[in-house]
C-alpha cells in the first residue's frame, strides 16, 4: 500500500516530532462469488495492480500464486518508484499498461471516484470493462483470493486460510502488522527520537517472540504455509536491504537472527514466495521515493544475496508446506523477475 | 579531522553530482624535540584537543595512552556534535575547556591564524601559554608522539613505527586510507549512483585484501602492534554503528566478515584501543551532524556492543602486540568513557 502520503505534492513522510501514522482508509468494496457489492469473481474480468516493491502489494503477488490464480486474475506490475502522484506503468511499452490503456495507477480511481484524496495505492484490484478502481483493501484482499475466488484457484492450492486457524491466525497477524509490518515504517518515519525508540524496542521484542515460536515450528500457525505466513515473510525479506539501514531497524541484522533468518530462507526457497521477490525494484523504491529521510536517492549496493539459496534445515521441524495440495508450477513467462533482480535462476537475463 | 566543510554556514557534505574530496589542507607546523618550527616538545605545555566521536582524532588518542603521554600532553575532549562553526566544548562546566578557556575549537585556530578559512578540525594540539594552535595535521601528529616525544613516552611504551619497517607502513597506509579511512566517506557522501558504487566497490576490495592479509598474521605490518594498525582500527571500530548503514557500506557488517571481525575485537580488548571508543559520541556525531544525509537527525539505537567482548582466538596467530613493550595502565579516572557509551566495565556510571 506504500504510497506518498499527502498527494498535493508534499514527498514528507516524517512529521518532525510525531510519530508515523499509517492511513487506514482504504475502498472496501469486495469482489465476491455471490457478487454482493455489485463485482462478482469472475475469470478475466479484474486486473490486479501491483508494484514488486511493495511489501503489502507483495502478499497478494505470493497468494495470487500460490493458488494458481494467474489465469483468472491477470497482473500489472508498476515501476518501483513513483512521484506525489503515485504509481506509473513505466515499465510497460510506451508507459502504459497494456490491458487497462493507462499510464497512472491513479485513473482507475479517479475513473471511480473524481477527485479522489486518499492514498492512490498498491496492491489495488481493477474491473477491466469499466477501468474503475474495485478495491485497494490489502488486508482483505488476500482473504478474499483464499475464501471467495476457490472456483478459479488452480488444482492443489494450499488451504492458506483454514477455517479451523483463523482464530490464531488473526492473533498471529494483529501483532504482527503492528509490531513488524508497520514496526518497521514507525522506526523509519519516527519524527522523534523517542517515537523512533519506542518503535525499534517493540519490533526487537516481538522479532524475538517470533524466534522462540518459531524454533520449535516450521511455521507461524499449524503445520502448513497460511496467511501469516505470507504477511511476515513480506517485511523479512526486505529487512537485510532496506529496513536495517533505511529504517534503522538496526539492533541485528535477519542474518544475524539464526531462526528467523532460516525461517524467511525456508519460504524463500518454497515455489510461489522467493520467486515473486525482485531485489532491485524493493531498493529502489524505498531509497528512492522516500527523499526525506534519504535526499541523495542513493541506493545501496549491497547485501549480498546469496545467502537466500543456502540450506536452512528447517525440513527436521517436520511441517507439510502446501498441507493436502501441492507446490504451484513454474512462473509465467512474462512474470518472472528478472535475472540480476534476484539470487534464483530465472532463465531470464535483467 | 571531521568538521563541517563549509564555515560560511552551508552544512552540505554531498556535492550533487559529484564526488567527495577531502580538503587535506592541514596546519602542518610540527613540534619536535629540537623545536626547529619553534615549538619544542615540553611536558605540560600542550594541549590536545579531540573529539571521540572522529576517527582522525582517535587515532591520537590511542596513541597517546599506548605511549603514556597523559601526564606530559593534557586532553580536551569536545562534545561529540557541531555546528558550523565546528566544535565546542559543551561536555565541561560553562561550557568552556578548563585549560585553554575558550568554548570553541575555532578559538584556539583565530589566536593563531585570525579568519582562518579552512576547516577547523580535530585532532589539534594547542600551544597553552599562548592559546594558538600548533597544528591539526593528524597524520604527522601521530607519527610525532611515536618519533619526536620519546622522552617522555612510558618506561615499556611500545614502538609503533619501527624504523626497520616504515616502508610497509607506509604502503599499507596510503592504500588503507584511499580505500577504507577516506573511502567510507567517499561512499557516504558521494554525488552520484556511479560514484557512490566506486567507492563501496574500493572499499570491499580492499577489505577482502585486508582479510587475506590478516589471516595469516596478527597484525597489519611485522609482529607487532603498529601506527598501521591504530589507523585500520578507528575505522573498523565504527563499522557496524555508523558507516554499514549511515554511509551505505552494506555489502557485511564487520560482525560478518570473520578474519577483520576477530581482528577488530583483539585490539579492541587489547589496553588503549577499546577503552577509548564511546559509542554513544560515535553516533551521536554522524547521525546527527550530517543533515544532508540523515535529516531528521535521529541516532539509531543498535547495533548491540556485547560482541566486542567475545573471545577472538587471534592469539593462535603468535605475535607480540607490544614487542619488547608493556601493555598500559589503566585508563585515568577523568579521561574514562563513561559506562553506558562502551560494552567495557570502566567503572564509572555514565
Amino acid at each position: 500500500m506504500s504510497t506518498t502520503p499527502d498527494l498535493s505534492g508534499n514527498s514528507g513522510y516524517v512529521i518532525p516530532g510525531g510519530e508515523f501514522t499509517r492511513d487506514q482508509r482504504y475502498i472496501a468494496t469486495r469482489i465476491t462469488a455471490d457478487g454482493r457489492d455489485g463485482y462478482p469473481v469472475e475469470a478475466g474480468r479484474y486486473r490486479l495492480v501491483v508494484s514488486r516493491a511493495c511489501p503489502w502489494a507483495s502478499r497478494a503477488v505470493v497468494v495470487r500464486r500460490l493458488l494458481g490464480l494467474e489465469d483468472a486474475l491477470s497482473m500489472a506490475i508498476a515501476g518501483p518508484t513513483h512521484d506525489s502522484r503515485s504509481w506509473t506503468f513505466d515499465l510497460d511499452p510506451g508507459g502504459r499498461d497494456p490491458v487497462l490503456g493507462i499510464e497512472r495507477l491513479q485513473e482507475a480511481f479517479f475513473a471511480r471516484f473524481p477527485g479522489y484524496e486518499r492514498g492512490i495505492t498498491v496492491p489495488a484490484i481493477v474491473d477491466v470493462p469499466t477501468g474503475q478502481v474495485v478495491t485497494n483493501d490489502y488486508a482483505q484482499m488476500t482473504l478474499d483470493l483464499e475464501t471467495e475466488w476457490t472456483a478459479f484457484q488452480r488444482e492443489g492450492a494450499p488451504d492458506l486460510y483454514p477455517e479451523a486457524l483463523r482464530d490464531e491466525i488473526h492473533a498471529v497477524d494483529e501483532v504482527v502488522f503492528a509490531d513488524v509490518n508497520n514496526g518497521v515504517y514507525r522506526a523509519g518515519f519516527a519524527g522523534s527520537q523517542r517515537a523512533y525508540e519506542r518503535a525499534y524496542a517493540r519490533l526487537f521484542d516481538r522479532l524475538d517472540w517470533l524466534s522462540e515460536r518459531l524454533s520449535t515450528q516450521r511455521y507461524l500457525v499449524g503445520d502448513t504455509i497460511t496467511e501469516a505466513d505470507v504477511r511476515l515473510f513480506t517485511t523479512l525479506v526486505r529487512f537485510d536491504p532496506v529496513y536495517h539501514g533505511h529504517f534503522k531497524c538496526n539492533r541485528h541484522k535477519l542474518e544475524q537472527m539464526p531462526v528467523l533468518w532460516a525461517y524467511a530462507r525456508d519460504l524463500f526457497q518454497t515455489p510461489g514466495f522467493g520467486d515473486t521477490v525482485d531485489f532491485v525494484h524493493i531498493k529502489r523504491h524505498y531509497y528512492e521515493v522516500h527523499r526525506d529521510i534519504n535526499p541523495t536517492g542513493i541506493v545501496p549496493a549491497g547485501p549480498l544475496l546469496d545467502g537466500w539459496l543456502t540450506p536452512h534445515g528447517r525440513e527436521e521441524l517436520g511441517g507439510r508446506p502446501f498441507g493436502d495440495g501441492t507446490p504451484p508450477g513454474p512462473v509465467r513467462e512474462h512474470e518472472r523477475v528478472p535475472a540480476g533482480h534476484t539470487p534464483l535462476d530465472t532463465g531470464t537475463p535483467g
